[in-house]
């Protein structure tokens, strides 16, 4: 079984279903433009906990539990588990998941992330490894402020060029077939796995930037591997570019002969309206691409409104340490082909 | 094609590879009782770096260089790099492998990374994602105490059931087939995907405890989907458990109804000799097991000392933050069968 495409691409001999999803958001993000579209909406941003980071591992567990409960599958059937969040040593994950009791692969690519499990996931399945899959990533505002840049008490500053992190998280439930009487959300028919891309940038304030070369990068190898345009997809969605990191990809495709500033769409410039929420550049954090994903993008290929995206989360790999080491920010990208149903 | 085996496990169809490896190791590593077997033993552990973390990102990048040039792979022959460390947001992996521009998966499983890696890795060739991979895991002392206990200067004191974080890294090159003429150093031929296990304990400095329930519930999963018992392995290896975590999973498995007291070895015991290394309950670390698995265990089943062995790196999940905020300590056991190649 060749399921191998060129350099860096996957491309499953029989698509894995999305067969569910759900999302669960902030208040922010409640009152932003997808808002009304997430299956929960947390009243404030504690979720009833005692601090952000159990606020973030409360919200991986109820995404995956509203997911399954959607899904209609137990914890019982899902083969593994595959999550991940921003937080050091994927904090999120280890307090959030621990009650299902899902064997688990803990894995890490800063916002990139929700396109790292899911890619996981279909190879699970289309190895005839996992019969069911559950793909869950998180972030949260206020965790990752403390994680990566200042404690908010300190009131810093944030430049127009800086990102907002979006409370919430996403859950997936994946399958390799789609059971007689149901529907499924999405199909995902195909791959391209990212590597890390630095061009050298320094600035935590300015991800988007710092992110753009890592997507362009992914995106260029995707085209070659697929043999594949612009024009194959309907949409083509990055994480969190925001609008700095929108600009830089859309110039840096079309020195590589690529114009997608037709399709492109960014989660970061979706979740918020950036004029009157004050998120400056856009959202970002691995649960900004994750929700968006199951609260928007998937219900635009179930209404076929679009019948074929290209998803592909990016991320920023820097931690607190390396930032103030003055390394780089490096970035990371990858890329699933998700159908309509 | 099926290779899903009972609730948590992984067959091939197909055995996969690990075509070669290769170590590299800090100063203390080197004068312990495996210090001969090691590909490179470092003259300091700044290993010509500014910053312990720059030296851990250098550990991964010698740690590849070997394992490809030992196997006689380029780095464009490679489909997927695989890989983790302790550092919070996984940052010697970050600015350790970006100069191979291999496409990248990054996995974080604390101390189990290494099984971890190794699992997404047999997935990716057995499922035909992938013809060549590399999975690498590090960890230094020194990174680690600052990242999850005290900055060194500190001069804390270490209770006796404290583990000793190794400094170094293993790589290892996976392959689907054995071109004629080489010799590969092991086959994997199954794996067991481990979950959160929670018993509630709260001490960093006895991870070995926190771990070993985790261990028992792998071990115990392990032989219910394999029909399995203890007399099929020449060793069960464990990553990390050191003196205390040994005696507690002997114990805990004898519960279930399993003597694993003959064939039990763990690699933190056998890397540093404690009565003369001072390294109290034994070697820990994500480079822990890795380096052990490439220098000592595969060398034993190349030279079939022993024929079949099961490979069960253990992690502690826990942050700097969990802990300062009281969480307890999960843990979480992936375990690899490798046999003799």
């Amino acid at each position: 079984m060749n399921q191998k495409l060129g350099r860096a691409s996957i491309r499953p001999e029989e698509a894995v279903y999305i067969l569910n999803s759900a999302s669960i958001v902030g208040t922010k993000e409640g009152e932003g433009p997808l808002g009304l579209l997430f299956d929960k909406v947390g009243a404030d941003d504690l979720f009833g906990c005692k601090s952000w980071e159990e606020a973030e591992s409360t919200l991986q567990k109820e995404a995956v539990g509203m997911a399954l409960e959607k899904a209609e599958v137990e914890p019982e059937e899902v083969t593994f588990v595959i999550a991940g969040d921003l937080l050091g040593q994927s904090m999120a994950t280890s307090f959030g998941l621990s009650s299902y009791q899902i064997p688990l692969f803990g894995v890490y690519g800063a916002c990139s992330t929700c396109g790292e499990s899911l890619t996981v996931g279909v190879m699970s399945i289309a190895g005839g490894f996992a019969e069911k899959i559950v793909c869950v990533t998180s972030s949260h505002f206020a965790s990752a402020e403390k994680e990566f840049r200042f404690p908010l008490e300190y009131g810093n500053q944030r430049p127009l060029s800086a990102s907002w992190t979006v409370t919430g998280s996403g859950a997936f439930v994946l399958g390799g077939a789609v059971e007689k009487g149901r529907k499924a959300r999405g199909r995902i028919t195909g791959m391209t796995v990212g590597k890390i891309v630095d061009y050298g940038l320094k600035d935590s304030m300015n991800m988007g930037a710092c992110m753009a070369p890592a997507a362009a990068s992914t995106l260029e190898q995707h085209f070659i591997d697929f043999s594949g345009q612009p024009e194959d997809y309907d949409k083509i969605i990055t994480g969190d570019l925001g609008k700095v990191g929108q600009r830089v990809l859309i110039d840096l495709l079309r020195e590589k002969g690529y114009d997608i500033s037709e399709q492109h769409m960014d989660c970061g410039l979706e979740i918020f309206d950036g004029e009157s929420q004050d998120t400056h550049a856009g959202g970002s954090g691995c649960g900004c691409s994750a929700v968006t994903l199951s609260a928007y993008i998937l219900k635009q290929l179930e209404e076929r409104n679009w019948k074929k995206v290209l998803f592909m989360p990016t991320g920023a790999l820097l931690s607190k340490t390396s930032f103030n080491e003055g390394m780089s920010v490096p970035g990371i990208a990858h890329a699933v082909v998700i159908e309509s149903p």
